[in-house]
């Protein structure tokens, strides 16, 4: 009945030992949201879900891969662990580093970043290192240094990190009673394509779910290499965590899209946008931007008729499952919402003043 | 096996009927960490524990009782519901307000918030409107208003929050078998320690627990009007979330100190910060100040030798436990954590150098 984290939850479908010391915020156990609204826009025999990433402990699915990352180096018995991160990956390695008690260090271009991004990384202790060069550079010294030293590389290039996310697969199967139909979800770095693609591939294998849904994949119009087939060099988004020009996990992205029988298409930021107030106004969820990319594909797909298009081809006689990966918490990112609401107006304070306001 | 939020969860102990439209967000279910260093701390026989209400659908616990107000209010066939908030009230009203399509009207006084504490509201759709006054104008106001026309007002004064707020005290129980031997929490309003209480006692006349807390509840040292026995006319303290002079549920908070044999007492705002590094730092847990004040708290009593002199008045056999509540995210406030942490160092993008400023 308690719940000890992904890991204790799913110990059988992933690579730890009675001897893996897991290291646990007790991430994952994120809600499936019902939406009434993008169930209504779809139509008769459509449902729509919302997986609320942001819901875990740090405020994005990172959360997840990390349990696994971090459990795993302290088995190796790792001195400290290492990314080049300038968001969500630094928060999630610090935490879990603070909760283990060793070292997290944070490698960083300089100049780039405002503070705000890195408070989280640094209010739970990592040591935040701005090199005077750019991403790459960072990244670069991290695998130097990780390769040299009992330092474990915690970036996507850490295999656990996907055995960890694949679990957001197994609740929603769970959750749903079998895999749904579609899954519509962000793709940046593509590790959490990936990600779900293998959780979903398991679990049917396991006998956990009969079906495996169409993965479709949304990356953001001005960082779009898969849509286009090649690297782009200076990706341009307002949704930063998916502001990836070069994804770690490419070719695995295109395997879940070609295997599942869905697509990689993209979103502009004007539609990131337009979702992301939807979401906060109609649905009461507030995502960081990049989430939002999930429900501006699923809009754009409707609009083309996609839905309607696969709903034909289904025989059975019950609703066609949707869901919308909300991979961060819209708190992750207030600069937004403010740039994107407006000032409050100042009015007497009268009750007939203050009526007029309301409107009623 | 689904989870459908507090409402769904624990019906039969709510004020619902089978025509209740439900509001949720599927709020709750939130994770009960175990404290390794603060249990340590505390030393043999001792567990604590931490309730993370931060990873509530918008961050904070107001959650609970805001699907039971905004549901109620549904029920009542309301237009529209009305706070005076500044914080994580309204932050909360207008998400499930957007959830359920009815409209949400927050008042505030003139020039006292900055529009990054608004922002989540607004985000949301509220409807936000400065009054040329203070905090109990606008209070005042929302009074009258709610009084004469069918909005429902959704500040503490809301009967109905309390009800929706005691279910943590039900998900605790769920999670150790049986009440904890203490809580420690924050007191500011006084609803959450009058909400927890209630539902402590209700779980145990059912039968669902067979003891009772003791209820520790800490407020802050510039902010601590029951302490004092007299409201403050100008709190002051860094924890927002408690910085209030005269409490709504002053005369319920000293009934569950009383009822319980617990105590309610006062942590400076040096106390909150140091609680709010270590548990981002050591547990990895970010929380906003006002939830440190619960581990501040655990920390003066500890050092009063308070936790030992009860443990010998304890014959069980067993481990006691305490549960410390940590109200809200520290993604609610992260200005805090920019001013508690330190500029990242720049350094040459060379193998040595980063070796050297890594000092490994």
């Amino acid at each position: 009945m308690n719940y000890n984290g992904i890991i204790d939850k799913y110990r059988d479908y992933l690579p730890v030992t009675k001897k893996t010391p897991i290291v646990t915020l007790l991430e994952g156990n994120t809600p499936l949201i019902p939406s009434q609204n993008l169930s209504s826009m779809l139509g008769k025999g459509f449902e729509v879900f919302l997986k609320y990433e942001g819901l875990n402990p740090t405020g994005s699915f990172k959360d997840r891969g990390m349990t696994m990352a971090v459990s795993k180096a302290i088995e190796e018995g790792t001195e400290a662990v290492m990314c080049a991160s300038t968001g969500n990956t630094s928060a999630s390695a610090a935490a879990f580093a603070a909760r283990s008690g060793i070292r997290c260090i944070v490698l960083i271009p300089k100049g780039a970043i405002a503070l705000g991004k890195l408070a989280q990384a640094l209010i739970h202790g990592a040591q935040v290192i701005a090199i005077d060069g750019n991403f790459d550079d960072a990244l670069d010294l991290v695998k130097q240094i990780t390769d040299q030293h009992p330092i474990t590389l915690v970036n996507s290039l850490n295999p656990f990190r996907i055995e960890g996310q694949k679990t957001a697969s197994f609740e929603i199967c769970d959750m749903l009673d079998d895999a749904p139909d579609f899954q519509c979800m962000p793709v940046g770095n593509a590790g959490n394509i990936t990600a779900y693609w293998k959780g979903y591939k398991e679990y049917k294998q396991k006998g956990r779910s009969t079906r495996l849904p169409m993965m479709c994949g949304f990356q953001a119009a001005g960082s779009a290499p898969i849509v286009h087939g090649r690297p782009i060099k200076n990706p341009e988004t307002i949704a930063t965590a998916i502001r990836i020009g070069n994804p770690a996990s490419w070719q695995q992205a295109v395997a879940a899209r070609d295997e599942s029988g869905g697509l990689i298409d993209m979103v502009t930021d004007e539609e990131i946008l337009k979702a992301y107030q939807i979401l906060a106004a109609k649905e009461g969820v507030f995502v960081e931007p990049a989430s939002a990319a999930s429900v501006a594909g699923l809009i754009k797909l409707h609009e083309q008729g996609y839905f309607t298009e696969n709903r034909k081809l289904n025989t059975a006689n019950r609703n066609i499952q949707i869901v919308c990966i909300l991979t961060g918490h819209g708190l992750k990112d207030p600069d937004r919402a403010i740039r994107c609401v407006r000032e409050p107006i100042t009015v007497e304070a009268k009750l007939e003043t203050v009526m007029e306001a309301i409107g009623l």
